[in-house]
């Protein structure tokens, strides 16, 4: 049994690991959303503040595994790879499928920055002006880098349902969440750019159709996108509305 | 023989694997500094721009070790830790190590946006408003966090001269460049806090004695800071200088 400590109220980094989790039916714990002795925010917070903790973690999320402490999402889902089958056996497939995973965390470290490009302690709403500069740039030029690369990625792996072969890995579940997420947070942008990355939103539809996948995300343990989380829908941060030509 | 590909004229996240091939004695070419055919930026743009190239990588540093291609700073990193004993052996203590690089990755990511905090593509001066405020809170909100975090860590680890143990890490390393880089772009601000991080300037200061990083650091392989690259010295971003009471 793993118990997931993060933040109870969004999905966050938090739901690259749920997804994994998900998919590879492995039993856990919820921490923070659970109520009571030794769980709640109160036994997440116990790990960040580290005291008697040997290795405490930076930042949430971060995984209990028997006895390990596992932090950095991208590291715990390296973890989750290769006990659960989420990523190849071989040394070449591992780093390949880690490097990828690296490179959407980028992804996300900029998709945070476009509602919060001047200080994570301050509110939105103090620093909206430059937000939508940032915002602008990012759906401009920094969606088409990311994006195309994966597209170009998966273009060249022609024949195989998912980037890595028949079955999903980790990354196919951090893409589909990535592509829920811009979706999401930019409906306008997105719906625009969709033609350019038919494979990226083929993939996105069969992580869907995944029966866990479908299952969980059907189920109270998905939490539903706020904008508390990474991916927010601030419309003036969005492209403007297509209008029809009457 | 190793081949490294990152821009020849600045430090940036390709010198976290300089300093581990250097500690290491691991002989590397330096790609995109050599002239001549299959050399130079363009042997680098080659392996971006991906014609032929079955898995290429987003961005630079990429390391060539036989037929591998590895992207992603912590991700070559991880690979060099373990060829290298640059890592604990132990699941646990390699999961550790990596997850402390990640973290270290997250600070750089910062440390580059505090000149960059709106776009990538822009240039410094289009954007310097924005960078004093992202600057300022930088130094008065994220510095203490992260730095604050790995004194912590250090501060556990007593008796050890390293982070893992008698020898030095690649986390190690990676920590000294970034007391190294923080030194240079903020000297006013890094002078004031020195003192609440004894211990990270200590490690700082036993990595820069290491022989074969002192030879490394006294050979033009260490390319100077400068302000292109991610560590840049913007006197209006650093704190004032003290003034001495008279």
């Amino acid at each position: 049994m793993y118990a997931l400590y993060y933040w109870p109220t969004i999905q966050g980094r938090g739901e690259f690991i749920r997804l994994s989790l998900e998919e590879a039916d492995a039993p856990y714990r919820d921490v923070a959303r659970e109520s009571g002795r030794g769980a709640g925010v109160p036994a997440l917070l116990h790990f960040l503040q580290g005291r008697g903790i040997a290795r405490p973690p930076f930042a949430p999320p971060f995984l209990m595994a028997g006895r390990l402490v596992i932090g950095q999402t991208a590291n715990i889902l390296q973890f989750l790879g290769t006990r659960h089958a989420l990523a190849p056996r071989t040394e070449s497939g591992r780093l390949w499928t880690h490097e990828l995973q690296l490179t959407i965390a980028d992804l996300v470290a900029e998709v945070h920055d476009t509602h919060h490009p001047i200080a994570v302690d301050l509110y939105y709403e103090d620093q909206m002006k430059e937000a939508r500069r940032k915002a602008a740039d990012f759906l401009k030029n920094r969606v088409p880098k990311y994006l195309g690369y994966f597209e170009k990625i998966l273009a060249g792996t022609r024949g195989s349902k998912f980037l890595l072969g028949a079955k999903p890995s980790y990354v196919d579940l951090s893409l589909f969440q990535i592509v829920a997420g811009l979706s999401y947070a930019f409906p306008n942008a997105m719906a625009r750019a969709a033609p350019k990355y038919r494979r990226l939103f083929a993939l996105h539809a069969r992580v869907q159709e995944r029966p866990r996948i479908a299952a969980y995300l059907a189920s109270p343990r998905r939490i539903a996108f706020n904008e508390d989380g990474i991916f927010r829908r601030y419309p003036e941060l969005d492209a403007a509305r297509k209008t029809r030509k009457t």
